[in-house]
């Protein structure tokens, strides 16, 4: 019976593990620096926990399914909601700041295309407990910090929800059609957003862009059009402290007032990272402050700061760019030349795995044939063992740089990788 | 609004995550040093997957659900079906042997307690391609070294589905049958046993166990036994042989001929770890070959043999025997002692995270706060910085351990860890 794999999943190969190990580790690096530590949320949740504030898309496109005793579930299509109720069920009285990661697989179902799966995987961080600017440009430069060290290119575009929240507040427009405006927002539909809102002041506003060099430039125009707007004015001098830090800690940016983001739950700063070279999914980060969600979970009113890569995303970007990754490598394959030998073979193998990485022949090559293996897997050594060699406790090893053939006695095969 | 995390799952603090990371990775240190790579495969898939052989104790507390395409998928409830469907599906023509590890979360519908839950995370090897005795013997050496490395007290009981199949076989006892009898045998029910088989032989073979020591004994009983069962004898054969390389390769073990496992798809050796003092729920890993489940995907017929750890009883048996694990480190708080000097703590902090794991801040403590939370978090210094310090390009540091205070150039404070 053929059986495929469900559409939009994928098995990873060891050749693509170790890639995507050796990233993983990479940007974990750097969180582990900042001292955020790996924290692990259920694969599923209970159906209520994402309705609330996940947004349009993310509720349409969820896996959703009962369990025996008749309740709603469905897989996590996010972190950040699972992580507030894990605060909320049993942190509340936690030390702060809480400074947590995770590495996960999460779920939507969509229409699989290049860069979007059903089952894909996120990195972020949660940082939960002060409100500050230092905490926003900390969560910031921690993103910012783990790409630089994959030496990836890429573009850090900042923006801030208050800003946005703000004017619409000032300008009397009520929460639930913020939202709506806000999705139209992160979607650029420029006609939808026209059917929604007159003032031409939000537009003006969405309009501001700029890199860090032109700042002072950018933040000046938003200050004269917001100049009416209470709530916005205090959101943009947030932003300009943030931004001065992030100068002080070498972060570089674009400022972008028209980031908003398609989760519903954000309140202050916002960022999102893109690698223009993966073409329409060229997103490879998102994340901001949402001081309100841990509130709306029954948890004591806390703010919060994340973000999350999209780690899929990440790989295709350090592939366009052709970044290398070291590949796997093998200290020894063992081979034996007659069955007779195969149980010393074996005892070779096993005192040899105390220390190093060990291949035992187990297709009964033929030696030539053994090379050949040796080779494709990246092995630095072959051991032939004979019962000839065998008997006066030697071995026969084959230096596959080299390609130099030598006789080395048993007790000293250790020499050639410690030397 | 309150919202539990559903019944049978748990959160990771970091402290516990900081845990199960250590020992996931010890495992894996071993399975490395056998060059196994690791692989991944997708958190559900096609229900037909399992409902082929994977046994009724399982088929019964799937997680299914269907997609909008009104497909019938499913949490996966184990990994070597996938492993195999991943094999059959691409991996047809790959060089062999194929050495695959996972570590992965499985889901179970079952009734939760202790060492028992609805996602539980499994570690394991697969061993996909060659068919003789070292590779039996490498894969249960292979588990057998991974709890050893942990310092773990535990038991490994062998035994082999050929005998018993073969001698039901030599009975004339039909596979579906078989199947029914085995389940009976690895649930030790005695009664049902008697109500499906009258042969004296097959409880007489079912109670043949014994230690290492013992196994000559053991295993000339069985002979005895057996005799007249071609089939039986042919596999009593290969088991000496396997447990003859693990006596070679260093490994302690229990002959048992009853361990029948819970999966149908096993056709030779099995094996199964115990750790008695666990009670109920002791069995923390199974394994064994089962040379026909790929064939059964519709890839071409090719032997295999793996096993997995409960990596979670694997965690409780780590508790039991009382094993320390490394707590997590800090090197360097962060404090200031005005705001005037913020910015230049940033600065510093970002300069040492090139190295270092800096921990800020955040919550603007008074000093003394900072180094109750320094202490909490295990940070090896503190460093206070204020006006005064900052403009002779010096800081405050406290050695956490001797509790001693002094005063420091900012370019020399790498020197306090790296001396």
């Amino acid at each position: 019976m053929k059986i495929e794999r469900p559409r939009g999943t994928r098995d990873f190969t060891p050749e693509e593990m170790q890639k995507r190990n050796f990233i993983r580790n990479k940007i974990e690096e750097v969180y582990g620096k900042f001292n955020y530590l790996e924290i692990a949320i259920p694969t599923f949740e209970h159906i209520e926990l994402f309705s609330l504030k996940s947004g349009n898309d993310i509720r349409e496109s969820m896996y959703v399914f009962r369990d025996k005793g008749d309740r709603e579930l469905c897989l996590r299509p996010e972190a950040t909601a699972s992580v507030c109720r894990m605060f909320a069920n049993d942190m509340r009285t936690a030390q702060k700041p809480l400074k947590f990661y995770y590495y996960a697989p999460m779920f939507r179902y969509e229409r699989p295309q290049k860069g979007r799966y059903r089952e894909f995987w996120q990195s972020g961080i949660e940082l939960i407990g002060p409100k500050n600017c230092e905490s926003d440009a900390e969560v910031i430069a921690a993103a910012y910090t783990a790409l630089k060290n994959l030496n990836l290119e890429f573009e850090l575009e900042i923006g801030h929800l208050g800003v946005l929240r703000g004017l619409l507040n000032d300008l009397g427009i009520s929460g639930e059609k913020q939202d709506e405006l806000l999705n139209a927002v992160d979607k650029k539909d420029v006609t939808r957003l026209e059917n929604l809102v007159e003032h031409g002041v939000i537009f003006d506003v969405l309009e501001l862009k700029g890199t860090k060099e032109g700042s002072k430039e950018i933040l000046g125009k938003a200050e004269n059009l917001l100049n009416d707007y209470p709530d916005a004015i205090l959101a943009l001098s947030e932003l300009k402290e943030i931004l001065l830090m992030l100068d002080i800690m070498g972060v570089d940016y674009v400022i972008d007032l028209g980031v908003a983001r398609g989760l519903e739950y954000y309140t202050g700063v916002v960022f999102e990272m893109r690698v223009q070279s993966l073409g329409a999914q060229c997103q490879i980060a998102g994340g901001g402050r949402y001081d309100k969600l841990i509130g709306l979970f029954d948890g004591p009113p806390t703010p919060a700061v994340g973000f999350a890569f999209g780690f899929d995303r990440v790989m295709d970007a350090i592939e366009v760019q052709n970044i290398k990754i070291p590949e796997n490598e093998v200290d020894f394959v063992i081979a034996v030349v007659d069955h007779s030998v195969r149980k010393n073979a074996l005892k070779i193998a096993s005192k040899l795995r105390e220390k190093f990485i060990v291949d035992f022949d187990l297709m009964n090559r033929k030696i030539g044939k053994v090379i050949e293996y040796a080779n494709s897997i990246n092995a630095k050594f072959v051991i032939v063992i004979g019962p000839r060699e065998i008997a006066e406790n030697k071995v026969s090893v084959r230096d596959m740089k080299t390609k130099e053939q030598k006789t080395v006695k048993i007790s000293e095969i250790e020499n050639l990788l410690t030397k």
